[in-house]
């Protein structure tokens, strides 16, 4: 069977999703279309169920030569108009009065677009079901470190110390919730498409929206009352691609995350070295101390294309009238390369994440190497109490100063400073400001601020299978 | 006050819009923070309540000389700062240890961000205001003419015959789903942004959640259970974002029609020609016949503009570890950009949906002038009944190329076909044969299945107020 | 072999390009790569002769299972890998020394970047080619309709009169300009990428640049001088994908105008109805009258594709240091994409152009059914002269309205207001009013001015070739 | 004067660019048309030479209430109706008749768009002054540190060993080249608009090339022959737009190069911390340790902006016809905010650059700390000269292995295991070994390159004044 990705697309993608949105797929789910089409049509009396049953037997995807039916597709100006040729032929060979039944009352964008809604509840199914892989590893690992110190940083610098638990409850929560919004914005836009050459059902003999739930229903689709197609009304179904493209952004902001921790000098995190097969990741023959952030790397690169994607799927939405001229056609296209890359990136992180190494020494170590000035807000704070907080500032100041010049500890200096004052030294009790300087106290609380967050997030994952 | 838009930001949108996100609007609103912080932390007990009233009291805009605020934001690398060191000179030359009180345990991002937040609470009120006008303008429209034939076109060429109502329902749609899915999406989206330095709390002495919730209570936002700040996970924000996107999308879709609609070669739709105070739109003086689209014209604008809006914003989300290196403000400078241009679009289309001229005389004239060619695949059915599909298709596409190559109608030449067929006259009601060709009764079966939408839209849109 | 793009990417663009940057196309450009490296390398002493040619030989495409490289290359985080160690193994069988000389100095970046040139340099002939056939038909339907009278529209409506040449000409500028600067673009971006692990060439014994000559030769490629890799400094190669970008905009706007002009209710153009291979386009069986602009379509989608690949290209071009993490590999990615949409509307227009149908009788109907107000301007011009040109402007204005209200023409009412009028009729000869309202006259300036602007892009298109 | 941008455009722009395309400055360049093009007829004799002064006189900026001119602009559907009209009214008060002649055969669009062009060609020039500035102390540093030992990263880990000036070769190279084309991209889209309401000129009474010549020479912009004119041909703009948005990815580039640099853990670069001016850049007095790079933030945030205003600027090029409903409105709107951002971003990057630290230090620490690893390609061609590639790469494993695990340097292990060898021992001198070790050598090797490099970009940047 043809493989219908480029290589670069697949590099960045998985086989499922390569295959979910491959021609053989979508041919295949254009011909469920025309199997149920002519099923629910028999059933409302509109042919023989004899007809339908040979209509049906016919839809088969082995006699389709899909490179035939490409060029064929090009002129016509549709791929649907080729591939019902062929089923017609198919049908006639059969019994050429069921020919004269198919696809009858469908147009070639209800074909198509239910297909691929097919294969986009297929494509999602994937998606979720390694999302929540990704979820409970992350889960796990944030309650191993719920209160492991690490430095947080902002602006890529080192800002104040935080917990592990706590950047990876930040890292969780917008994955829930794509969870949830996915489900909700698949529930809205997973529908049926039929509305015949205009919308109007005008050729079913007014069994049309008959003829829709009886599809619905076969196909697994949910049964829309009023009846509703939204052949040139893409507001749900593109709201859908906006949440694959928000799930991509989360994605690559916790790649990001890791890339930038896995960093030689940083050292803090870094991905498998293995593949659950025991495959080696990442590393270099020649550079034996590379240990590339590969599952990073593809997140990283859908974060990077899904936006253009999402952008396509909206400039694609003024489609004309009844039916867009190349807007809805930019829209098919888009589509899949926005799963491709969706599946990529959670499939990698979903592979490392239970093998994410966690070095909580070289996180210390790290913390340690800033001297004690990470802490400085909160030993103002402590001296703010007696000095007010200008001076408590001046005074941080300048113990700052002398330990950026030297090589202390701001813990020392600032020590010496309040024992040097008698006034300070008798009202600031030593454990008072050695407390200010205590990662694991900050971690702590950072952690308890993070298990509840954990908390509120995973009877919603757990809900979501 | 200084006016904070561009040029032709501003001709494509509002001036709501434009004072929503205005320089002295965001800057009010990083004040109102302050104040409602100070407030909070009073009420917690980490400052006395005097204290707070001259920290509040301080919180004015007109002291603030925007254009020094900026300067000075460029060099500190952020806005907050700048303005914070400005409240707290206000607030000392009062009482200079409430000074020391200003912005405690908070950071820029939760100003910033929760500045936006207030901001994007007024855009998205005025935004859904209009969108509720323009839908009732259409579904009175759309009831007026429910069954009023018009073409419906297909890849920008005649297809089959459908209903003003039902082409309007279609508009419609979108619509009313967009105020559902902007509201759903708001209540995710503004929140109060309060973390502090990375997030943790770290300065609030333990009182942080509870100085959440009572700020959030204060500025009208709802309290979020368990404490949850959003620093860099911008996903409800970003998915917010998305919605505006697509809505501008479904607008784009409208204006387009009517933009092709009022082509004068069309001529089937127009836009009114004078706005709600008199002034005349888009006539040009030079070009007496010119009736320009002026309202399409912002909407379509709106419509080309937004994705990429969206895109950045996407773009933005992968935000490193507790606070982004340029994305998240490229974020704060892509985000009021799109409301602008939402707004800009709905205003536009509500204004001028009142007015919309709808020519029925014109659309079936624009029917008449296919000679029955777009009721061929309707008489086509007629005649498949008697000599089956195949034979019928060969039958009118003859007839067909009769009526292309005279000027006489499809109806006539079939008509006369059928009459000197003994077979097929016999079987054949003339009257069945007229009806295939009869566009009211084409039109009234798309409006009754306009009706049913309509009907089934009404109560949403109501219920949205 | 297997076809690498998916099914809807195929039907908007052509198999050529589908070959141009299918994986066996890549692949074997890689193993040029390898060949041309290890000759080089033999031909500065680095390696026996021999062994350069059984590494050479063993560059085939044949024996590479590409669905296995693939899963190896995602394992591996690249796809040069696994193929440098396929092909190293190949020769191992012959030679194992040899083996031992396979893909020295060189990094993955090297092969995989200059796969994509050679690709590129492949695609960018086949457009151009297409692109000269596209300019040489329009050409033709300029010069034969140089002064043909149309109607020209701005904002959707109709504005003054203008000849099929003059706008022509306004579509072939841009076509002749974008095929000088790809060239131009083109010369600069299509380079051989040879830098080692990291640019410095470190590994080839200070042999680098010369080997970097002789393999740039060997390809086809430029010899730059001074030595330089672009690794990480995309910006000529972004450059070009831009000016692709741009190509398929000016496309669009052609598309655009012809899908336009082809609209039932203008019916000034149409697309052929049929390929050069006789086979029926955008036409549909059931709907006679439907002659779908297939070759628009494709043009628009691709029109609306590009920009946001573009956009993808260019945010990837921040990589970090020496080797991007995700961006490299998503631009790697995006990059075929652009050029298949921009030859699959390229070729679409350029098979449509030659039997593009410009009818003349239904231009000169559409400005008829003005009824002379497209000339308001051009009499307001000539009574100015007389009455000034606010007179001229209120006397213009008011035979308007009648004109708009009844159903005369202008000419004739304007007329009869001068013959009315002593003064008026005295100065203005009826000759001089009637030439404002000439068509003919009006078309033929504008024909004059394009015939000097195809007088000006001609010698520019016939020196590309 | 009002100020015309966003609060967050502003703050990350400059006032230069803010003012370049600020609402005066459009106003004025329009009026400074409308004189031209006065002064221009005078001069064909289609107005007498008082009236075309009376014009130019009046064409002042000054009395225009911008607000107004908005407000009435998106009435009409453009800005340039109302401002002709104001002009039109302000000559009036002296000179009735020569009131007759304002804007003469022009159209909104001639007005706008050369405005658009004049603002252009200023900020152009500013963007150019900065980037040369920048350029000029990047070679300065590079030359200072051109054999610098640095770590040459890809994939965010540590690679093998540059050279500074190796590095900042590859950020300056695209500078350079970007300052070329910009040139040349300008030089193409810098030019008149002058068509008259389609392009044609039809109401200059064939005078119009002559009109477009003078006006042209008047503004400074190149005269075309033949005569053209780009309503709807936008491809050279969109062009130099593009040219724009590869300059701000060429910056980001090197912004996010320095922004990694500058990790704490990492420490081989940082941003000035203090103004030309001596204010305090990027710091955080609650944090004293940090050092923001700010310079380096907004350089990141115009590199996540611009690719999307690129892609407006591509989705806006299929304009309908003789001018394009909404998209030539919504490239207006977005043409600024790319030079905003531009902009803002050389400007950051030139203020800083001076300044930019490099720890050569911290650069050689950071190599040693990776214990020899990087060097362990070097150490294995060494090795491989006497036991075989395959062999080669097995022993360096090996220690590789022996040294990750212990915490000696490989150059030691090596050592040893070569001196415990008797053959290897016996061919391997200790030197050539310990050369493969030697980082100021490789540096060396790479600052050779780089020489050559900035030796092949000096001339270019030199002639670009």
């Amino acid at each position: 069977l043809p493989v219908s990705a480029a290589l670069f697309d697949r590099f960045l993608s998985t086989p499922e999703m390569v295959d979910a949105f491959g021609a053989p797929a979508l041919v295949g789910h254009m011909l469920a279309f025309e199997a149920a089409l002519a099923r629910a049509q028999a059933d409302e009396g509109m042919m023989t169920t004899a007809d339908a049953s040979t209509i049906a037997s016919a839809c088969r995807i082995e006699p389709i030569d899909i490179e035939a039916l490409v060029a064929d597709g090009i002129v016509a100006g549709t791929l649907a108009v080729p591939l019902v040729r062929r089923l017609t032929a198919a049908v006639a060979c059969v019994d050429p009065h069921a020919a004269g039944q198919v696809h009858r009352g469908a147009t070639s964008q209800d074909v198509i677009d239910t297909a691929m809604v097919l294969a986009t509840r297929g494509a999602l199914a994937v998606i979720d079901a390694d999302l929540a892989r990704l979820v409970d590893a992350l889960l796990a690992t944030a309650r191993r470190h719920i209160d492991t110190p690490m430095l947080a940083r902002t602006l890529l610098q080192p800002a104040l110390v935080t917990s592990v638990g706590f950047k990876l409850a930040g890292w969780i929560g917008p994955l829930v919730r794509s969870r949830q919004r996915l489900r909700t914005a698949a529930a809205a836009a997973l529908k049926l498409q039929l509305g015949g050459a205009v919308g109007t059902l005008a050729s079913m003999d007014g069994h049309g929206p008959a003829v829709a739930q009886r599809m619905a229903t076969a196909l697994g689709l949910p049964v829309t009352t009023p009846f509703s197609c939204w052949q040139t009304q893409r507001d749900e179904w593109v709201a859908l691609g906006c949440e694959v493209g928000v799930l991509c952004g989360s994605l690559g902001k916790i790649a990001k995350d890791i890339a930038l921790c896995a960093q030689a000098e940083i050292g803090e995190m870094a991905e498998p070295v293995a593949t659950a097969a025991g495959a080696s990741r990442g590393g270099s023959s020649a550079m034996p101390h590379k240990r590339n952030p590969v599952a990073a790397m593809t997140a990283i690169a859908a974060s990077m294309r899904a936006p253009q994607r999402v952008a396509a799927l909206l400039a694609t939405m003024t489609q004309e009238h009844e039916r867009g001229l190349g807007n809805w056609q930019a829209e098919l296209a888009e589509w899949p390369g926005l799963f491709l890359s969706a599946h990529g990136s959670v499939r990698a992180l979903a592979d490392a994440a239970p093998g994410l190494a966690i070095d909580a020494a070289r996180m210390r170590a790290n913390i340690d190497a800033l001297q004690g000035l990470v802490f400085a807000e909160a030993a103002a704070a402590v001296l703010a109490q007696h000095v007010g907080k200008a001076g408590a500032h001046a005074l941080l100041e300048a113990c700052s100063q002398q330990v950026i010049a030297g090589r202390r500890h701001l813990r020392e200096v600032v020590g010496e400073r309040v024992a040097a004052d008698a006034a300070l030294s008798k009202s600031i009790a030593p454990a008072a400001l050695e407390a200010a300087f205590d990662a694991d106290a900050v971690a702590a609380r950072a952690g308890s601020l993070a298990a509840g967050r954990l908390d509120g997030l995973l009877p919603v994952h757990m809900a979501l299978g």
